[in-house]
């Protein structure tokens, strides 16, 4: 279905019942929307903040349709939707971002592909569907290389190093994928990881927030610090220039985040796209202190068709998220008596190791 | 029940299912606690973001135990609770704001006698039960001034002016309040109006928002701004250590507000308490964004024996909160379309005359 210009009062529909769906519904409920989660797993966080919940399984096309009817507008915590679930929430209800966007965004060699056809640079890259392929892809692109499924991977999931020596076995490999579409990545030898977090509404407006430095332990994100230290505002505005052309070309409509390499050569500096995420992303959580306006709440307001608010920094301060993963979120008491810093836990059970439990966010002085 | 400390996790019970209400239970969300909402209706703006929900009425003491038993703590959004409610909930769970500070509040002739008795100063009052007691308190207190119920009263519900002069019907006044417990309290001559919200922990200690500047219009909160206009850092001092006093002899825990009235007398400015409000209050929504602690975490910390939250100005900025109030509400659209202008709206249905539906947050450039 279209979009559509929602009131306050109506209901906003969002797959997904994780920390990133509760953060949804909680900017969403903050302006006076009720809020439906859809979740196959009845403990999921969002739930405890809706209005109404439809615990069901991500294929059960019944429980999608009466959900997507009974709400305003649909949107997602997450990428890995499966694309007929996500004709299915669109026939009832505007889909935001779309099928289309979820489509390329969630296959990472879709997503290469059309980043690389809009003339931006990635990692080099190969589908891999055999041991031949790997041969040819590891040939075409070189050593060090990171092995990857094309779909579902996250925090370092699905993935694997090829080292810069020492042989490969081919049988091995493909035998530890189990036989899902790959593709092989060059590595970016990057001094620092950063993203751009932005949005984009249905009238083609854009709002992006301060370039984001990050820094992962074990493939999960740990930190991220805004203003990214040591990158010019030429670059940073090259980025944000990325994120905008990445945008505007999937249509899309919603808080996007592009993650990108820094890379210094020769005493110049460019960024290289690693991936994009089609949803409010971790790396944008500083934004609910750090910025006038949350990423969560400039997705409602461009999933609602509303006016994008203003992403600027508050009071131009500098700002540091880190995550509270597994036994860190032990942790909150003393992060609850220290001066300054917001605590935000996401009402999940066990702290299970590499488990994102909260984040601690602080305001820096400005720099 | 005593106090003991919530972890993460916990429950914590709210009566009450205004915006109040509602706002404190987004704040327990966010860090990771669940919300179980009791309130008579069934259409109450609270339940929408809680994960559990009593409708009941506040005099059924079956669901007052049912609900006090199955939470980790209770607390309220409004004053009005009847004795023997606060009475059972804190039978079942430890309540906060007391029981006993809620009884000293609530009855504005016990709540000015108190703050009179820590030799703070408020209007002159008197007692009124019958026609001869109103024309007593007349000839003690002077006229103008203003007769109120002692109970009950809020946004200027329950109370009448006594003009500077004229005849005064003291049978079809006192028939007017149809038998109800009254206070005659004499006007101050006031040059502004000003709040504290502040929280007290159950260790003692004790943190205030700066000195709020509140402008009414018929009787309701219109308008608030940080930090108060035209008054003395010393006098601004004063009126923080009367609301800590306040809160001392309360044994208070949790958020509560200190309505006074600024006087200009002869050169000098002095703060008179007006009323105290044992709860979040109107005056400090602008906190979300313009603190680094809004009134609504303060009150979770509190109510949950954390450590009380930093709550000093975010980036030193000035700020502005404009409630919505009925048709205002309407306008939402135009103020998602200002720049730096933050929108609350409380997921209310119709938009009465004088309902509070939503307000707006705008931070200055500081001053």
């Amino acid at each position: 279905m279209t979009s559509r210009i929602l009131t306050p009062g109506s209901t906003l529909g969002i797959v997904g019942g994780g920390q990133l769906g509760r953060m949804i519904a909680l900017a969403a409920a903050d302006y006076g929307l009720k809020v439906h989660v859809f979740a196959p797993d009845a403990d999921s966080p969002a739930f405890d903040v809706a209005a109404a919940a439809t615990v069901a399984a991500y294929d059960d096309a019944a429980a999608l349709r009466r959900f997507a009817e009974s709400v305003d507008a649909v949107t997602y915590e997450f990428e890995n939707i499966p694309r007929e679930t996500a004709e299915i929430l669109a026939a009832g209800a505007p889909l935001h971002p779309s099928a289309e966007a979820l489509a390329t965004t969630q296959d990472r060699l879709a997503e290469k592909t059309f980043i690389n056809e809009l003339g931006i640079p990635t990692a080099p890259f190969r589908a891999v569907d055999s041991g031949d392929d790997l041969d040819r892809a590891i040939a075409a692109i070189g050593r060090p290389a990171v092995l990857k499924t094309r779909r579902f991977g996250y925090d370092g999931k699905g993935q694997r190093m090829i080292g810069p020596e020492g042989s490969v076995d081919r049988s091995a490999i493909m035998a530890e994928f189990g036989g899902a579409p790959l593709i092989l990545e060059g590595y970016v030898p990057f001094e620092r990881e950063v993203s751009v977090v932005a949005a984009r509404s249905g009238d083609g407006s854009f709002a992006a927030f301060d370039l984001c430095e990050n820094e992962h332990r074990d493939h999960i994100l740990a930190v991220t610090r805004v203003p990214a230290g040591g990158v010019s505002p030429e670059t940073a505005a090259s980025a944000v220039e990325i994120a905008r052309r990445i945008a505007e070309a999937l249509d899309y409509v919603g808080v996007l985040a592009v993650e990108m390499f820094l890379v210094r050569e020769n005493g110049s500096e460019r960024v290289v796209v690693n991936e994009i995420a089609p949803r409010v992303h971790n790396s944008g959580h500083w934004t609910i202190e750090g910025a006038l306006t949350s990423q969560f709440a400039q997705h409602v307001r461009a999933v609602c068709s509303w006016p994008l608010g203003d992403p600027s920094r508050t009071g131009g301060m500098a700002v540091e998220m880190r995550n509270l993963i597994g036994a860190e979120a032990e942790g909150w008491a003393a992060i609850l008596a220290e001066g300054g810093a917001s605590l935000h836990l996401y009402g999940k059970g066990e702290p299970r190791p590499g488990r994102k439990m909260g984040h601690v966010t602080r305001l820096l002085p400005r720099v």
